[in-house]
């Protein structure tokens, strides 16, 4: 297991030395803290000059959601029309020939025939990287199974820096699913290319974050600390990054609406903590937030969603490597 | 119900007196006959015109389709196209996040985070107008409910203007569920606009027109009669605006068999009317036109779906504030 | 019998000397060597310059895939859109009006009333003639029933003059099912329009080439054979053209499984074949090829697919009447 986790690591940080043009995006990992400054910049652009562009309009960008998605993939589609970029696709498995019994790598040459750059989004554990094994375009990883979504963690990144101007120093909470939600792990390994003073890691036990996500919190020397309860460290924390928990995941109900309450965020709650304190959370919710902080000055989730855009805009540019 | 009529009535009236730039569009009642010629004379050009253009190449359409539609989708889609815009959406439910338990206010919020404007199609009524409150950017209701489906009623009136030269001074049939067919309580809003000399509607007693709808006909003074029969009528009017005769809106299924032929339009009904008298029809239709009409001088319908391109055309130029 | 088939090879003759400008395609058939010619020059062009253009930028071209694909559906979204066409249109059925009881004429007189052209997929024989006769816009036949899929046939034969420098003068074995497979009756259909040596027809008895098929081949005086086993011709042909054979086309599951292996296309068999052999197959495949063939210097099908882009932007040009 350990072998395997440092062989990951340590494929990350190859991919972290090469040049951004042309690269693969699979982990978030593969990236180094300059690297995503200058991503950081491109998006500032963006998000200033909102409009469109020919810079991509020779690339065709294959959407490739073997899984379906309403954020990840509609926020794509708009940066890669924005830049000019020719999107097809689909939005999912049927109808597609994996249906008639096709291969994954089939799939993958018949994209990588057709498109510049292909973003895939899969249910199963390392599907990107073996796309991108077989693909000569670059690919990017728009979430696969249980840890990463690294473009996910770029937004996020982003919308910490922009309400706080760094993403040091600060102290995070990490709430929920911390075992199966890959937007957490992405987060947290995010984190770890950047200074912050400590990170909250809060779930319940049996949602507890992943051993290979801890290895690398220990490993680059990031205080953390696991805890059960967010009022426990609400008053601390400059920033609660808030997941989803699903029912699913819990082998008796009973179990998980005892559970619940004690993961739901309230005005109530957020009211004892900083007066910066914000909530983010990749979306979509359901009822992990309590209504009325979406119109309260805590919430910075829909903000969140909005800088998908200008931050998927800045990696594509950054990938075909051209500059606006 | 009476208040919640007038406060909608009145809330129409409001809107219909705010500049076209940036406005919401969420019943036909919206409109003042000013509005809509303002409108009909850009879907003239286009479709006069009928090229690319760039005038909204830098805008994001958002088509967010949560009940499947053929027609209205893909003219929407051709007319934001044609216009240079970037067209993002999805165009039925499943697979979007609002199967994962999000709700229509977060699916609403992100549409608005990536789009500059977000046409909206929705089986339950008040759909739009509830996205309208949240979104910042505008809405258009690509049809709601039961009753409200303003880009079809343009589309409807403009076919009329096109054949006849002007939608006033005519005798006008709509025939069919005029109970739930949100495309004929849509044109009979519409009719109220401009000085029809007489609206028939012609439905079983068990689809005859909402309260409302006949509620707004008194309250702008438009002559209407409800009868159950169209050879009672065919012979007097102008303009025959057929709907489908859902089955399943019956109770009894020999009720719905024993009711169908009262309201098939044939070539021997239309040939007892006037010369000019022409059949429009929203589309899709099942048997509720004999085919041999399809290919008569009848049949104004195909000609009718046509102008949907130019029509919506014109919509998103005059909210997009921009001109041709 | 005899006289339909006669009537079909009589009407695609006179649609064979049609000018190229639009035109319908229904059936490779409806084309003449001279046109192909005139055609695979343009896909030389587009193969070189891949960029995108604004050769089609006022024309709308409907996708109408009435039956999935993904393939052809993806390669000619992206030959259109690297035109500058705007595409719409829909992947499925579900969830189109045909759904609601419309008749597939009234569907294509919608498409009709918003595309400059029109691309169908039908499962059913004929749909794609239909839609031709229906519309004014040119229709692109995409594939429909069992017989034709015209635009995959232009993309195999230019695969193998790409490969061979002619389609003339090289032995061909046609292997699968090419009772129910419309790839290989298209296929074969191709190459009666050159001058092939000869052309081996390889099926179980089951699955052989349908009787109009052999006509064609008969009437235009190509050599052919029927034989049973792969094994039998593989040191005398120069291209295997492969296909899958379905499971469902054998009432007895045990019968398939007897058959299967005799058309399993292994590294080991290729070997006992010509030096330059080729395995070209229109894909998807499922287990028919052996893996390690895909890596083999044999396998042509990947650069084939890749292929269906020049090819198809290239017929779009031509029956656009427009030049790069």
């Amino acid at each position: 297991m350990e072998q395997r986790i440092n062989t990951e690591v340590w494929k990350a940080l190859i991919r972290a030395f090469l040049p951004f043009k042309g690269r693969d995006v699979i982990s978030i990992l593969d990236f180094t803290r300059e690297d995503l400054e200058e991503l950081f910049e491109r998006a500032d652009y963006f998000l200033e000059h909102r409009r469109s562009y020919r810079l991509l309009e020779d690339y065709v960008v294959a959407l490739a959601f073997f899984e379906p998605s309403t954020r990840t993939r509609l926020s794509f589609e708009t940066a890669a029309k924005l830049l000019g970029a020719k999107v097809i696709g689909f939005t999912s498995e049927e109808g597609i020939s994996i249906a008639k019994g096709e291969s994954l790598a089939d799939t993958i040459r018949m994209l990588d025939a057709y498109a510049d750059i292909i973003v895939i989004r899969h249910r199963y554990e390392g599907a990107a990287l073996f796309a991108a094994e077989i693909a000569e375009s670059p690919v990017i990883n728009a979430g696969d199974g249980k840890q990463h979504h690294p473009t996910q963690a770029m937004l996020d990144l982003y919308t910490i820096r922009k309400l706080y101007g760094s993403i040091d120093g600060l102290v995070y909470g990490v709430v929920g699913d911390l075992r199966y939600g890959r937007a957490a792990s992405s987060f947290i390994y995010g984190l770890t290319l950047f200074k912050p003073k400590k990170v909250y890691l809060i779930s319940p036990p049996l949602l507890r974050a992943r051993p290979e996500v801890l290895e690398v919190l220990k490993e680059r020397g990031i205080p953390f600390e696991e805890v059960t309860k967010v009022d426990e460290v609400v008053e601390e924390v400059d920033v609660l990054y808030v997941t989803r928990i699903q029912k699913e995941r819990f082998p008796d109900p009973l179990e998980y609406e005892r559970v619940k309450g004690s993961y739901r965020i309230t005005i109530e709650l957020l009211k004892r903590g900083k007066e910066h304190l914000r909530v983010l959370h990749p979306l979509p919710k359901v009822d992990e937030i309590e209504p009325a902080v979406d119109t309260s000055k805590y919430a910075a989730y829909f903000t969140q969603a909005r800088f998908g855009v200008p931050v998927r805009m800045a990696l594509l540019i950054l990938i075909a490597g051209v500059e606006p």
